[in-house]
């Protein structure tokens, strides 16, 4: 800690970054005084500028941030927090602080993997809250029998198309992309039953992530605060 | 773009983000004439404070990061950049500049979903380089068929697991814990063969990621530049 080079006026820059979605939260600022509260006590602690005070984020709002992880960067100016956040990061309301788009160009689709995340939560909703015309609500009520068959039938168009694509992996004509199209199709529909089971066993995509991590050989330098991480 | 608060120096803070992991790369200062040249190039570029010029991402290195989106936090004074990036983001030859961690906590797994995105780059560099004692490497060179059976295999072993584990949903004992960990691993074994059909038929992560979030209706406000937006 003693390494980290705060600017002239004693603050250090903190991204803070949500760890079940990947998605950025928010940049707040550290003195070193916020900065060994957050390391002692696995809560985020931050200096606000404009107060000119420490912060104990969530300390009126409830929305805490429980610290898993401090990164510092190459060059030590800077502080990547990972966090379990607890309700929104944003005053407004928002999950994010990065809420609104600064360009004109054209809304397309981004293929993050947060989107894993998103649906987590989404299939979650319709459990707690079940509406009369969502299938998952109509997944989840009819129980695990019918959440399993869907498995064995997804797995098995995604098969299907693996098959019909697999030939044409080196063609970039229109209908090779078709073909690959219809594989990342039958893929999600694969993945979006799975995160139906895994809702109703009560597991999480990141309790299947950290599986994959444990056996991967891409491990990275990570750590996490013990107590936070749940295992089972 | 006119709404930007920099600072008094004249910059404002960018955090740079790779859109296919989610994993936070850097954290670079622009100057309102580098957020031009970004915004029309859709390349990044910032403005070194050390050298106190216009900094072309990846000019020297070649390193470029193309800009998939820019978006501004709550209060103006922070921008957010998704990117695809080519090569490492860190001078050190790291994909992220935040490749160190800061605290002694003990090392667990993250379960942070950026391991889809890190599975893909070990599964493509077996197909690339292929070892004598590389499971994933027999796979792809063994065929389609041959990963086919295993997600038909995997999938049935999660429809196993899944059965087991729905009775005890609501139990917190070691038994029905142990039955959710079941779940998981055998999830963790179909993700990851469901990877290696994906590395074969030519599709990623992120073109199934797509698709959910084009049928989801957790939509956000996500934009992208076009012509990176390879759809097919």
């Amino acid at each position: 800690m003693k390494d980290i080079k705060f600017d002239e006026k004693g603050l250090v820059p903190a991204v803070v970054q949500e760890g079940c979605s990947g998605k950025v939260l928010m940049v707040a600022y550290m003195n070193a005084e916020s900065l060994k509260r957050t390391v002692e006590s696995g809560d985020a602690w931050y200096y606000s500028r404009s107060r000119q005070e420490l912060w104990h984020k969530g300390e009126t709002s409830g929305h805490f941030q429980h610290v898993r992880s401090i990164a510092v960067d190459c060059d030590a100016d800077t502080i990547l927090l990972t966090v379990d956040q607890i309700g929104a990061a944003c005053h407004t309301g928002h999950k994010s602080c990065f809420f609104r788009s600064m360009t004109e160009w054209e809304k397309t689709y981004t293929g993050n993997l947060s989107m894993l995340s998103d649906l987590r939560e989404e299939i979650s909703e319709k459990r707690v809250h079940p509406t009369e015309k969502s299938y998952t609500a109509y997944l989840l009520q009819t129980g695990i029998d019918k959440i399993c068959k869907k498995i064995g039938e997804e797995s098995s168009e995604v098969i299907i198309a693996a098959k019909n694509a697999d030939p044409v992996v080196k063609d970039t004509s229109a209908e090779a992309d078709n073909l690959r199209l219809e594989v990342c199709k039958e893929s999600a529909d694969l993945l979006y039953h799975l995160s139906v089971l895994w809702e109703d066993t009560g597991v999480t995509v990141n309790d299947v992530m950290k599986v994959l991590e444990e056996r991967s050989h891409v491990k990275g330098n990570k750590k996490t605060v013990g107590h936070l991480d749940k295992t089972f």
